[in-house]
């Protein structure tokens, strides 16, 4: 599969696409329930490169992302050389945090296997909460409202 | 600090201990967040190992345990070298699903870092949601009710 | 980038493209050693995918393959966002073993960053080390002799 | 079992117990190896926690601690729920490296599991390899020479 390694944006959403690996399985044969939390940040943070804010810069200007909440479903599993899809949406950008919708697919789109809604803040050099760059807030808007 | 490698129960609570590792943190100088999540799977299993129903024991009877849901809340950070504390608290029993909470302290217990509630049910070899074993929930009612 | 998900066999070598995650860092702001340890298992398991023969096949015939020996160099780190590229080699098929050349580039292959020689078995369900099976031996010869 | 969270040194020997999780294990029901590196950083990490000069001190002057080298040799693998024990030695103590050997044993010390020699050095804040603090050798000295 020839695919871009930072996903994609298509009608307001992201689209990443991941290899399950070795490492990502358990004792149980299938994914390691943490390791989708893995992939969901994977997805946020590639799409955030994808629109030119990757984290590295937000870095150099003395912010970090924090992940404020999750609330996580699981339905399906999927193991070892499965392909899977996580689906991201922009829900709410508000000036101190912004929530996401990720959800994770098969390849084929016709099985979901998790769900996921996702909190993040920015925190300044002092750990405090930071407002949110407002360049950022308007390219997200741009490409996801 | 000398402890218990699987924690200890005390007062209807599980309280397992945790130093932060290298490899538990990220480019932002923290903890990164999907590690709280292993964190508590950590302490989950070393809760059932405890009252003696270790996770290997269920896997050779064909039940597998899965996280069905959770929601995580984050408070403040933690970071390398920092020794912190899972508590561990037993919600809900049912036929085929816990409910647990799960809240992580500093060392001290003078700081929240997160919170947590966690659903987890049990699959067959079929990968269906199987019964809970009735004497693991006797048990754990004996030592959490 | 457009990539193959699995990496890419060109002139006997095979090339595979990762994007340095979150997760792949520590708070020393650069990819944790022991993680490029796991990379060049993807890389190798994506290169048996690329010629069908994927572990899951093994798996199922009750072949497990495990490493036996690393032998691995640090040259120059890489960190959160960096695209790097694993080259894998063959330089060695025995009855019992395999015996691989996995080095690290940064993504324009003009600094090495890590070099690693690898020695992977077959374990059958007895844990006992097991013959390779002949086709999978030809077909790597095929590809990379 | 009761035991120091950072080990303990005995005849000149720091021994570092671990209890296998979940996520240590892979789709093959047993330890993933890349997991064995994470293992004896967390052990080396422990030992110079143990005579106080824990890696934070370090970070704080500015020199972070890398991974020049590692030979790594496999022998016996252990699965979810056994307890391990990290054995580390300083073979040598120089300028600018030191070199450890570090083996896995099980916890009755009747097998050995993997064999490691890894060779440590101190990047500077460019990232240029630095004299080790002379302080910390010595007190490396007292404890394992």
């Amino acid at each position: 599969m020839k695919h871009l390694i930072d996903g994609l944006i298509k009608e307001k959403t992201h689209f990443y696409y991941i290899r399950v690996h070795y490492e990502d399985t358990d004792i149980g044969g299938i994914v390691y329930h943490a390791k989708y939390i893995n992939y969901i940040e994977r997805a946020r943070t590639s799409l955030i490169r994808l629109i030119k804010f990757p984290p590295e810069k937000f870095l150099k200007n003395g912010l970090s992302i924090v992940v404020k909440s999750i609330n996580f479903d699981w339905y399906s599993s999927c193991t070892l050389g499965d392909c899977i899809c996580v689906e991201t949406n922009i829900l709410k950008t508000r000036k101190v945090s912004i929530i996401l919708r990720q959800n994770i697919f098969n390849f084929e789109r016709s099985k979901i296997l998790t769900k996921a809604e996702v909190k993040i803040c920015f925190l300044d050099t002092n750990m405090k909460v930071a407002l949110i760059p407002n360049e950022f807030i308007k390219k997200l808007k741009i490409n996801f409202a």
